[in-house]
């Protein structure tokens, strides 16, 4: 029998818990699930005999001890801050480790320690970064198997709400944690264009769109997503003259959105002060020049005439920042503020269906030299509330990489992404037979 | 008797060295003179005899207890970031510290310390932290004893070319350190007005200005500085309606330098690869979006025809920006780059004279209940390159308050800063006499 245990039971790790306790008892799995809210572990084990939920404190280095020396594999879905306590704890009782999280330099320096430990830690299996890197190298090393020549390769991802339950001037609704939604896009983009390096500072990236469709579902727009250069490296593609990565949202979302980066109601550095007695009005005020007789509306639409136009004001409208309700929030900073006016509007309602989006573009030259291009979309709908897009896409392939590491399918050792054929192969496979399918358009 | 230290001897030491030795003779001082570079110390004891210069390294801990222990009275010219490495070797030794730099965390932390040990740390003694609160202060204190409400509080100081040496179109030269020119103003502004707080975060920086003129000197423009609400605290105005400090420039230098923030061209948090061989036109358009047949001149006024005016765009191409003139400076950052690019252009040339700006306006309301002001501005020209404007008014007030430690005329003990009339009144005389005096105007 092997022991798995995960760590950390939130939404996110529904699909994988469900995954993991449905194939329990064929492969002989004891699964214990961790939360610090044990209600939530006991719940998710769903009264299966192969479940068994704990209290679990990440900040109790002891209990940190006792459960990683007493399992045999460990998924780690907690903040992605507390990774590497776990991945050290798993160098030193030699246990495999798996996440959905990007690979820190703390968990790169476990490299080699993992190596002696003859263990394997495995990061990036979710969606994004996990899905996006397995679709993309499966096809960029075809094409580096046929003797084609990459020059440029774009991938962008979104988690939005699903068309039918699409229903507010936004086009969107949280389908994840909303905090970062309110704070994606801070600090700089960066990516190459035809060999011209192209950097885009904060305060211009939700000016420069782009945009596409995916048949079935409609029109996006597309705002560049932080470093796009690094993939280079990770993708084997070190001289490639294009590459950019993106974020997803329907068109005219990052018009609007816009107005809040400008108006510096998105910064997390400091809290405002007497912020539980103001309110939304007063708060969206903060940030406008003194003007003792004129309205917060005409203000802001003086201030940013460039932007405002009709369909941008309904947006900022509709969410309620002129009105005169209290935030409520003691000394919040103006994305905490932010954040707490846009749940109100922007949750995802009962029956709501959310669908993650994802479409890579491939332009190469082919051995014979043609100019082609593929294009490889997704669409992944939720199944409920709970069962979201995002669970489902983040805890699949960790669970499927789970299973194969609990089998010895996965012998690897040290750190490892799923960018290499022996692990994005079998994940890709089994997604595509439990329904998680891109399609591919040559042209 | 008396032994006082000079810790960093570069250009803005200059005055208060000078100030220092030719009393020394009569004050029976000698005056040491350390710095990393011993050239630079020897050259400002300027042979006279009470000058001793000697290499000064601050990383070499055994020589900071040396120096220390063996001296009566400390002033430190060293980057702020040491300070406090000296003033606890000040507190153990039980010695006197002066500078002219922001208390920081770390050096109120000494206060008890420096009280139990006897010693006085006088901090904020140049002009701005300096003469700005000694200025301010000297009013704020006698509209209380007056019995007047002050309500509103305006202040805002400049460092700038004088008038008959400002022949750019930028009416800008550096006249103290470049890199702090490039990065001014990052991260949040924060200031109150007429009771309603107001937050104005980088990128809106340089479009909320305001206007004043100083007679005889003309016209200037002020962008806001930083955190104005600190400023409550220390003057003791906990409940003012309105505070606000600002930063002068000439008008239109904010429009201009408007097109680097939102560019992106000021960012000091990465490195642009592969700098050393970009061209500063290359480095523009790394901001700009790809076009292949575009030129960068069409794309930058395309991105900014909001902000680019024929003034904005001629400041733009005098600095060089759209020339082939390579960077030449490896891996480095957007705001090194920019740096390198103004100071081509932009350096205080032989003969130059630069000047100091400072203009506080205080709004109240008398005892008898009229509503009056009081504008009280000053400024300061250089003597010479080396003795600038800045060199004198950053080292003036700091040699009078070492001369006043020195002669047991300041007796205080702790951390202090010029708020008080026992420090500013006699400080403010002597710079009087010295022909350093503000003319105040009320109405």
């Amino acid at each position: 029998m092997k022991n798995i245990t995960i760590l950390g039971a939130g939404l996110s790790a529904t699909s994988l818990i469900d995954y993991l306790l449905q194939r329990a008892e064929s492969y002989d799995w004891q699964i214990h699930i961790g939360d610090y809210d044990e209600s939530i572990a006991i719940q998710k084990t769903n009264g299966n005999k192969r479940g068994h939920a704990f209290r679990f404190d990440v900040n109790d280095a002891e209990q940190i001890e006792t459960v990683i020396s007493s399992t045999d594999i460990v998924v780690s879905m907690l903040p992605a801050s507390f990774h590497h306590l776990i991945a050290e704890s798993c160098v030193k009782h030699k246990k495999q480790m798996l996440t959905a999280s990007y690979v820190s330099p703390e968990i790169k320096a476990l490299d080699q320690g993992a190596k002696d430990s003859e263990i394997g830690i495995f990061m990036e299996l979710g969606v994004d970064p996990g899905i996006d890197h397995m679709s993309a190298m499966k096809v960029i090393d075809k094409l580096r198997a046929d003797g084609s020549n990459l020059h440029a390769f774009f991938s962008s991802t979104g988690g939005l709400v699903a068309p039918e339950f699409d229903n507010n001037p936004w086009n969107y609704k949280f389908t994840w944690n909303p905090r970062n939604v309110v704070l994606a896009g801070q600090g700089n983009s960066m990516f190459i264009r035809n060999g011209r390096y192209k950097y885009i500072p904060y305060q211009r990236l939700f000016k420069r769109i782009a945009h596409t469709s995916i048949e079935g579902v409609g029109d996006f727009e597309i705002y560049p997503n932080r470093d796009s250069l690094k993939y280079r490296e990770t993708y084997g593609l070190e001289d490639i003259p294009t590459i950019f990565r993106g974020t997803m949202r329907r068109p005219g979302f990052a018009k609007a959105w816009d107005i809040f980066v400008q108006l510096g109601a998105t910064d997390d550095t400091y809290a405002i002060e007497n912020s539980a007695n103001m309110t939304y009005r007063e708060f969206i005020n903060t940030f406008l020049p003194y003007e003792q007789d004129t309205a917060v509306e005409v203000k802001l639409k003086a201030q940013f005439s460039e932007i405002i136009d009709e369909d941008v004001f309904n947006k900022l409208q509709w969410l309620g920042i002129f009105d005169n309700t209290k935030i409520e929030l003691k000394n919040a900073t103006p994305a905490q503020i932010l954040q707490s006016i846009m749940e109100r509007k922007l949750q995802l309602e009962d029956g709501d269906i959310d669908m993650i989006a994802m479409q890579h573009r491939f332009e190469f030259t082919t051995k014979s030299g043609e100019e082609k291009k593929i294009i490889s979309s997704i669409v992944v709908r939720g199944e409920s509330k709970e069962k979201t897009a995002m669970a489902i896409t983040v805890g699949t392939p960790l669970a499927i990489a789970t299973k194969m590491v609990a089998t010895g399918d996965i012998k690897l050792v040290g750190v490892h992404v799923p960018v290499i054929p022996e692990l994005y192969n079998p994940i890709l496979d089994e997604l595509e037979e439990l329904g998680i399918k891109f399609t591919e358009v040559e042209s």
